[in-house]
């Protein structure tokens, strides 16, 4: 399981961790029926995401139905000072929708529906409770893509996604959650309502606030409407299965795949302690200390030729090139991808996963690193990620409680040394109330200082999802 | 010659025209020597940009060396609240580094350094003034690429480009400046330098700054370093002329290409008019209401097969498909090419020309407004741009000054419909001092309001390039 999460510091007097019976009367008033869940256990299901924090039951939970119910809210807790917290599908990893300052968390899960989808501008509209994989479904049928894929695809929502500039293998090729969101409808804290962006892929009309809010963790304003751009849907996909001696013999490779004027939809990264879980399914050539299991991506005849040209570049560098030719080999592929994800999360009775990302070429330092880390503290570490984008999920692994400490430590040195070299605390997940205590190391007080004072422009009494990203 | 502008609307107690001789004094010993320029030529050298404002000198031009210079200036302007209007290569199309307010141009030519390419890792950092161009070649020279291609490119700097956002022809694939920037160094109004965003393409590490700055026109923020990310250099360009007989012919053909998987790096468009000028070097089929010019990006091999897709899907469509398969007739296509800018910008004396963008598959009722507004106005109206971004360049020709009203409200209309149908007031060119008088026309007040109190927690006393953006 994860291993346990201090818990947040808290500034006391802001804490809501009840409603008077008036307030309650307000809010019925605004939400009324199921929509206001106010019983115990309803409200413990809302306290809690996929992050190792200890869940914190809200005051009272609003299941939105419109943005007219968000609006209501907000203009509310505004006036009443009370935290909100919003919330998605909860598949988040840092904490994000876990309401440590108590009030109320407002889930716009029910706010699930595909608003439009318009295949001659390359547009879809949706509402942000709508499952991102349902997202995906609805653009295929057009024969068209929307590329994100974490990993929680068929859980998780649009709008946490726009939250935390939510990413996945194929970002390397088709960019973050970010590049595809063209405008967001918006609450602001105090019940205003904005149409940020626009419905053209190109715009140079003032401030870009739909980048500022995508990435800003529910911190800044209700999201209560995406509109997405839709890309190419490429006709086939091929997947390479190649091991390498070394971290760097994968990196060095990628770089003259680059030269070679070749770019892989995505090249996911495994370390030797995940190739020593994957062996139990596929073969492992012996010597193998890092592999990449590419995807890519065009149409069928050119895949042909890229499958060539990529096995030419990297001939001499990988110990083998296995290309995935039918489904049997590709579902073993699979199969041994998860036996990864059954190691990290059975094996071991407590886990932590921290989310980094370098630039690149660094990988091999980070690996150097968390070598010498495993053999100072013999603690298991399985690292596996996305080398294109520098973007890994470092995994300490170990059995006894007792070494909750030593752990915390290490995950310290790592974001220590990954800043050394260049990189962020945070590749995809979001900082959170997890990693709020560590932004310091990367980002300096003058800057920390500039974000408050953007949050108060549109948060004046900071109701919005308090106790998240600043320290 | 550009039709003339109405003079900018301006707060007249904030206007700085001239400096006192103790604040020259003060700005002499912060920027000694040449970097310091008060005669009457030289302000008035700093005076315009390729926008139909009239020139205005400011009082004092700094030609900026590094960073301390541009904190110093801002330190001093700040505490002194005298204008500044930071300047790149002055190419700008809508006014955004005319000091309309006086006080100081702040230039960034001087600092034009590549400072950092790093292959590895596919990043390179510049100093704001260098030139687009040039940050392309040093990416080439790596065999890497930096992919925003404004037509200003040889002219234009990487800083002029980060305060617009400027895009170009193959932002159709690759996407506009804001997508490739990854971090930013910059000094806000006080002096205090701020380190945004990071060398990782992918990061969920607090607010993007980085995207709010990029497109910001100067007012939020004076830009001293940028980081961007390269992309992988195609291996082979082909080229493909494309009449139809009609503009719904041609949008219908962009979107049949996107459901075939196939997705050109570029697609301009030309109206009828444009073809016109084009039909003096190359033969224009008759019947043609529209043409499109792609530009295809990948490998010598898969570019053939694309071709031949493409014809496929445009063969009922199109009334020819002509590839462009050696250097003269690429040639003859660029002159052909040309010929449009000279009618646009010698045939007539006056000209205005305009940068919208709707969602493209209401390029058609774009085409049909513009035909119904040249019936109804007897004006020359000839239309190109950027069909798979929906963004047009409008230009409006004519010969009598007499006619000038009667073009503002031609203008005016064709804003008005833009807006209708979706669109933006600005494609890439920005909003500036020439089209901050119809912002609001697309953006509601509170959304106005929203982004000044964003400027203020950046720039509290409205320092920073005052006169633009905002009504």
């Amino acid at each position: 399981m994860n291993a346990p999460h201090p818990p947040p510091e808290l500034e006391p007097d802001r804490v809501v961790r009840e409603l008077s019976s008036s307030r309650i009367r307000e809010l019925r008033a605004i939400v009324p029926g199921d929509r206001l869940v106010l019983d115990k256990d309803g409200r413990a299901r809302y306290g809690g995401d996929e992050s190792p924090l200890e869940p914190v039951p809200p005051a009272a939970v609003v299941l939105a139905r419109d943005a007219r119910d968000v609006a209501a809210i907000l203009a509310f807790a505004d006036r009443e000072r009370i935290p909100v917290t919003p919330r998605g599908a909860g598949t988040g990893k840092v904490g994000g929708a876990v309401p440590v300052y108590g009030g109320i968390v407002l889930s716009v899960e029910r706010m699930d529906r595909l608003l439009d989808i318009d295949p001659g501008s390359r547009l879809a509209r949706a509402e942000p409770g709508l499952v991102t994989g349902r997202l995906r479904d609805a653009a295929e049928a057009q024969g068209l893509y929307y590329p994100p894929d974490p990993n929680s695809l068929d859980t998780c929502s649009i709008g946490g996604n726009v939250a935390t500039n939510a990413a996945g293998p194929c970002s390397m090729k088709y960019g973050a959650t970010r590049v595809h969101v063209l405008g967001l409808d918006v609450v602001l804290a105090g019940g205003e309502r904005l149409t940020l962006g626009r419905l053209t892929t190109k715009s140079s009309t003032g401030y870009d606030l739909t980048s500022l809010l995508v990435g800003s963790e529910g911190t800044l304003a209700v999201v209560v409407a995406v509109t997405v751009r839709l890309s190419v849907l490429p006709e086939a996909r091929r997947t390479l299965f190649v091991p390498f001696s070394s971290v760097s013999g994968a990196v060095d490779t990628l770089v003259a795949l680059y030269r070679a004027g070749i770019e892989p939809a995505a090249a996911e990264f495994f370390d030797r302690q995940a190739l020593d879980a994957m062996s139990r399914v596929v073969t492992i050539p012996s010597g193998a200390e890092a592999a990449l299991l590419f995807e890519c991506h065009g149409s069928r005849a050119s895949l042909e030729e890229t499958l060539e040209r990529m096995a030419g570049v990297m001939g001499n560098r990988a110990l083998e090139v296995g290309v995935a030719r039918d489904g049997a080999a590709l579902r073993r592929l699979w199969d041994a991808r998860k036996e990864v994800s059954v190691l990290v999360k059975e094996r071991y009775r407590w886990r932590r996963t921290e989310d980094i990302a370098v630039p690149p070429a660094r990988l091999p330092a980070i690996a150097d690193f968390l070598a010498g880390l495993r053999a100072r503290t013999g603690l298991d570490i399985v690292t596996y990620g996305h080398a294109g984008d520098g973007n890994l999920h470092v995994n300490f692994l170990y059995q006894e409680a007792s070494r909750h400490d030593d752990v915390e430590q290490a995950v310290s040195a790592l974001f220590r040394r990954t800043l050394e070299l260049g990189g962020t605390l945070s590749g995809e997940h979001g900082i959170g109330a997890t990693k709020r205590r560590f932004l310091a190391l990367e980002q300096a007080p003058a800057l920390v200082a500039a974000q408050k004072r953007l949050k108060k422009a549109l948060d004046p009494h900071g109701i919005m999802n308090p106790g998240k990203i600043f320290p």
